[in-house]
This record gives C-alpha cells, structure tokens and sequence, in this order.
C-alpha cells in the first residue's frame, strides 16, 4: 500500500514560485548587508543541548526541539521505570535544533574569539525551528535574517544598521517607519518616577501600549505592585506627542535625576545625527513606549513596522551589552537587527509589490520538433545558454499543445519555434506568449533581445 | 562558571572565509542549475519519520537523527520498565532530520503531483543529516546540491544532465571525467553471461574494480555464489579496453542475446550523440565497470572524477523509474544528479583554485579620523554603497594602527583616508593594502575605478 505523504505540521515545501520570492528577498537582504560589510556566519542546525538551554527562559526550554541520542540511548537511565519525561530527556538527548540564530553567535564569538578580529559584522540568513503550536503566520520551521557588529560599542554601528534598514525596505518598495528607543531611557523613566526596581514590569507593560491602550497598562503595573503614584508620574511620557526635538528636550528635563536616563538622550541624540548623514528616506521616530521584550537589549532598541497595512513588527533589534557573558566572555558590547521574513514575504504578496518576472525564472523555451530539427534545436538551446539566457528545450518531440502548455503552466515568456520552414529560411518564429504575436527573426536577433 | 563552547561533533561552523568559498561553489551550481531551466524548490529540515524509514535500507535507518516529540513524550508507552531502546523509539519520536534530498523530492512530487506540469525540473542546494560515525572528509551535516528532471523518459535529459556537469567544472575550472554507463547494459551482461539472478551482486562487485583489483573482484563473486563459468565469460567485458566505437561494437556483439542489454547499448549511443551537439569541454568514456550503488537507478549512471588529483567521485547520478511508486505514484521516470559540494570544496582547495578575490568581499574601507572628518567619513562609505561598492567605516575614531590591523585582517584591498588635509584639498588618500602605495585621488575617480 502506498504511503500517506504529508510533512510535519508547522513546516512548509516550498515549490518554485515560492521559492522565486522567498529568493528575492534573501537576496535583497542579502545584497544590502554585504554592500554594507557584514559578512556571512553558517553555524550548525544542531546545537548541544547545554548552549541552547536557558536562553529562551522557561516557556523557550519547552520549544526546543531536541534530538534523539544515537544508538541504544536508554543506557544513561539506570531504572527506566521510575523515570518522567522530564527527568528521562536529559539522558537521552543532548542536541537540540537551534531556536534562533543569537544564541549560536554568541556561542560562536565565545567559541572562535581569539580567531575574530573584532569588530566583526556577521550577517546569518538560515532556518530556526521551535515547537511551538502552529497557526496563521507561525511555524516551526522559519528563516531568520540577522546582522551585527560585535565587539565595539560605537554609535555609528546603529545609524548603519538603521540605514541598512532604509535600504532593503526601499529596495523591496515598502513604505515602513523606523521606530527607534533607548532602555537607558526606559531605565531613567522607571528612575525617574520612582520606581527602578519596576523596571522589568514597566518595559513589558509600556510595550503593549498600542495594542491594550493606556487604561489596561495602568492596570497590568497595578497588578504588578507599581505603586499608584509612579503611574501617575508616568502618564505624561506615554501620553507625550511632539516632534524629535519636542521630545529630547522634554525628556532631558524629565530625566534630569536619572545618570542612565539622559546617557541614552545623549546617545539617542548621537544616533539620530549619525543617521541623518546617511540619506534615509523612512520615516525616523523616536517612541518612548518601544520597549522590545527581550532582556538583553542595554542600549539602542529598533522595530519597523509597515505604514501600508496592518501586520506587527517586520525587522526590529538592539544594542546588547553582554549577550556573550554566559560563554565566557565578558563586556563583549554589539548591536543587531533581524528581518521577519515570513512577515515581509506576506506584506509583499498582500501590496502585490515581488516584481513581475522573476530574474532566476526561464526566459525562452526552444519546441522539440523531432528528428534533424531536434538537433538544430539543442544547437539554438546551447547558443542561448552560451549567452547567458535562461532556457529551456522541450526533452521530447511531444504534441505542439502539450510543449505551450508546459510554457504556459512555467511562466515562460517566449517560445521559438525551428521547424523545417525556419530550419530553410535561417529565421527562427518567436512567440510571446503573454500577447500571441509571432515573429520571425535570426537567433543572433533573438539573443539580443533576451540579454 | 562559564559554559563551554563547543558544537555537535561531526558539524561545523562556517566562518567568512570559508563562506565566501562555499557560496562561490553554491552560486556556480545554482546558476548553472538555473541557465539550464530548473527551479529551485525547498522542503522541511524535519520529515516524517514513517517517509524516511525503510527507504535507506537497514544501515540507514538506524543514521537518521530522530527528534523527541514534544510534551510529555513518555505517555504513549504504557510500560516504561519493559522498553528497550528500539522498542521506545517509535513512540516517542515521530519525525527526523532528512537522510538525502532525494526522498523528500519523491514525497514532494507524489504530494503535490496534481499541481506540478511535468516534465519538472527541479534544483534543491539544502544540509542533509547523518548520524555516521564522524571522520575526515564525512560529516553529520553536509548539503547535497541536487538537479533532477522527472516525469519524462527522454534521453535528452541525460545529455544536458552531462553538459551541467561539464559546465559548472568549467566554472569551476577543475578538469573532470564524466563517466557513463547504463544500468540495463550490466543488466544485459548478467544476463549475457547466465547470470541474471545475481544482477545485484555483480553490480556490487563490479563497482568495486578499480578500487580491490580485478583478482578481488571475481573472489567476492565466488563468495556470493556466482557460478565459475559466469565469472570467465564476465572476464574480457572488464578488461576490454577500447573508443567508444569498439566498445559499442564489442557490445553489440556480446549483449545480442540480451533485449534489455541491447536496448542499454542504444540509449548509451544517443546520449553521446546527444551530448555531442552541445559542445562538452570535459572527456567522456563508456565506462563498463561504472555500476553506481543504489538500488533504484534503471537506465543511464553518471559518475565524475577530477584527472588532477586523487579524490573519489566529485558528482554522480543516473536514471531511475519508480521513485514515488513507494509513494503512490506509480511509472514516473525522472533522471538526476548531484554534486558532492564538500569533496568539491577540497579539490579547490588543494588545488588552489579559488579565484583570489571574492564577490562577496568587502572592496573599500574609510578611515574614521573622528570629529568633522567622522561626518565626512560618513558620507564618503555612503557615496561608495550608493555605487554599489562594497564598502566599511571603521565605526570608531581608533588609533590608525588599529583601524588598518583591521582592513588587513579582513583581507580589504584599499583603504581611503580622508583626514583635515584632504578634505582642504579635495583630493582623498587611498591606500593599495597589497602593495602599500599611496595615491591621492577625487572620490569620484575612486569609484570610477573601483566599480
């Protein structure tokens, strides 16, 4: 009996004219980290256990897939009857897949770090699994597309990477905003209205602002123990509107007490400038409720969302003081972005925005007339491919309707027909097949025209 | 305590360098995948394991890397104390890491067969995982760079399948022998010789010869009880030397008893007509003892060796019928091939023949003189972005000596400085890293020379 076939739920095939956009993107992220100096990292899909765990908190310890220990496995386990899946799992795996690519890089760094001549730009565009439940938009397997600078803590490195930004959204004709914040200005707040030691609470909290609205803020830091009195102080900088120098000098007011805080004016100030030599043509915006969850941001922090539709962050990132640390590896300060992929790719095929023909798809398909005219058709097939065309010759002598239709079903623009008659008068027929329109011309002709 | 950095053993991580390689041999093959009309197509890291086992053969089955379900994995054993590893294995892991690229492409096609317009040619440039015992030159995760055109039995394939082959070696510029046989020739020799029902033994055997001598050849097909007499009259087909005229006419003569062997003689014979109208640089031999181990290949095999130094075989690959039967999809034929990017690697390597400066390389970098020359720095590495130069700042006014430490680690050819004096006179300094001349030259000349 045949098999069933289906693949994993949460992974995905992706078929060629998928493929041709995914493509397209990568390769425009790609280009652009390149045009800017990153240079590419490819770590492993299989990590130890013990350098994935507990990066990801107690909820990303639970996602990680990990793999079966070769061979008789169940030898660690000295009374199989006892044991739980949670106690048996550290005896009989110790590779996990990798859940993200920031993980293996600072594992990386720490690994090679006497190789690296610092500051090292890496860019990282491979697939990341987590066995998380599946639904519209989430998958468990997915493409991460990261850049950093490491190991130098110069503000230039986020204009630059604010600037690499610009330039993939405008290479790929998305409107979007970049949204830029500094925790050492969220740490100043939470100074400032009295309530360092909220700090955690207050930056998850701010960070749903524009999702739950203000009200459901204040009672989330309620919740949390935020005492009344420092929300009240808080109101004014969630509900502050104004231009980037409206906000600066209100905040450096607002945060005259706090060290920290009017440090990260100051370098968000030192950002802005930077960029501003750069020639973005995004909208900059410095929002004081962009928090970003993760913990290890110290510094700048960044998202981008799309002005065009609806659709949650599409790239966002930071500045990190010690991402290195846990490997042994200390004050190792970087910044980095990550491009959402999958989310960009849905944007993209929403505003309808890949271009028509894609450059990696065929341009012209040769028909398969049988016999002499089979080899005078290689010959054609060969010279267009000799001249850099992308072609194709029909394998068989098939039915004429059967090679259009394959034409057709592939997206291909051009046919040439080389029959007897052609073969005779030395002009091939050319068919555009978007329009029908025939034409007789000389392959050197054709060729000129294709390049 | 900081954690200790390694990775799985039998994986590695790719760093800049050794990127720049791989993606240059990647890129070759892909792009001539793609001048020759295949799309490229991806499937899941992750597969089912009920479609991967049984199709590698017992050996590798116990080579795939299984993944533990997720949750409480344990639960589908209802007596923990009486399992054994093989026993427990099929309920607590339902998917594994993909083996080859050729069975996710059969469970690809049988899936989506009402979708795809045969025939389809497909590329597929993805990591396989293997459980195998690590050692030089063999590793646990490695890419297969697949090309197969299935759904139509047309010689035609073979023949482009060959000058894909001849021309990514040309790119490449490693000089190869492509080896070719036809699985029904040696199917019409075991029959010739009145030894059909040890086909598969021979077919081992023989694969053997140049490796165990013919002395040892013939030893193992006593071993598996292939008769004497079968044994002397397979003699002169081995050892027969000749063009491929007389070893077609030797054939012919041999094999005339034989349908299926002279049916291999005929298809042999159009492929090489075929192929010789497509202008092959490589040298291409019948090579009779050519036997390829798998079982599912039915028609023409292909195997490549380089004449320049000792190294296995560099990309193989063959004809096959039933590919997706397994999976319900009966009487498909597809050919295909595939590139040993690895050993390929090490051939470049050691023959040195990777071009001096990549694409992908950083071409430029600008001195960061700090102060009023930082902003001028600034704009400069923009200008060059902004012509497509792959182009660095140095994000810190650092001492000079660090700054140039640095473009000669990263192997960067020129570096510009562009201090107070030269922004007086307009004219900047660019550095030849290799040579170490100096030269003072306009921005715009810079990239005048440098596109």
């Amino acid at each position: 009996m045949a098999q069933k076939t289906s693949i994993p739920k949460g992974t995905r095939d992706f078929g060629p004219e998928i493929m041709h956009k995914r493509n397209y993107i990568f390769n425009t992220i790609r280009e652009v980290y390149q045009l800017y100096g990153f240079q590419p990292l490819e770590t492993p899909a299989m990590e130890n256990l013990s350098t994935l765990t507990g990066k990801y908190g107690e909820e990303g310890d639970q996602l990680l897939f990990k793999i079966l220990n070769s061979g008789d496995y169940l030898k660690k386990s000295d009374n199989l009857a006892k044991e739980t899946s949670s106690s048996l799992t550290s005896k009989i795996a110790e590779k996990g897949l990798r859940y993200d690519l920031t993980v293996p890089f600072a594992r990386y760094i720490a690994q090679h770090q006497h190789e690296i001549s610092f500051p090292f730009k890496r860019y990282q565009i491979q697939p990341v699994w987590r066995a998380d439940r599946p639904q519209k938009g989430r998958y468990r397997e997915f493409y991460q597309c990261d850049a950093d600078v490491i190991g130098m803590n110069a503000l230039f490195s986020e204009a630059e990477l604010i600037k690499i930004i610009d330039e993939v959204f405008q290479r790929l004709n998305i409107k979007v905003t970049i949204k830029i914040n500094n925790r050492k200005i969220l740490y100043g707040i939470a100074e400032s209205i009295g309530a360092p030691e909220h700090f955690k609470t207050l930056t998850v909290a701010i960070d749903k602002l524009e999702k739950i609205g203000i009200e459901k803020v204040f009672e989330e830091l309620k919740e949390n123990c935020v005492p009344e009195e420092a929300c009240q102080k808080l109101k004014p900088v969630l509900m502050f509107n104004g231009s980037l120098a409206d906000k600066t000098d209100f905040l450096k007011s607002f945060l005259t007490d706090s060290e920290t805080g009017l440090q990260g004016i100051d370098e968000s100030e030192e950002v802005f400038r930077k960029a501003s030599l750069m020639d973005i043509q995004s909208s900059m915006e410095l929002d004081l409720t962009l928090a970003r969850g993760l913990d290890y941001y110290t510094g700048a922090i960044f998202e981008v969302i799309t002005t065009e539709l609806e659709m949650g962050s599409i790239c966002g990132g930071g500045r990190y003081d010690d991402l290195t640390g846990v490997f042994g590896l200390k004050n190792v300060s970087g910044v980095g972005i990550s491009f959402g992929a999958e989310r960009i790719f849905d944007v993209m095929e929403e505003l309808k925005r890949f271009p028509p023909g894609s450059e990696q798809a065929i341009k012209v398909m040769v028909v398969n007339f049988g016999q002499e005219a089979e080899e005078e058709g290689i010959k054609i097939v060969q010279k267009l491919r000799a001249n850099a065309i992308k072609s194709e010759f029909f394998p068989k002598p098939a039915k004429m309707k059967k090679q259009m239709n394959f034409a057709n079903s592939n997206n291909i623009p051009y046919v040439i027909m080389a029959g007897e008659e052609e073969l005779k008068s030395q002009k091939l027929t050319v068919k555009n097949m978007e329009t029908g329109e025939q034409q007789k011309m000389s392959l050197e002709a054709i060729i000129d025209q294709l390049q």
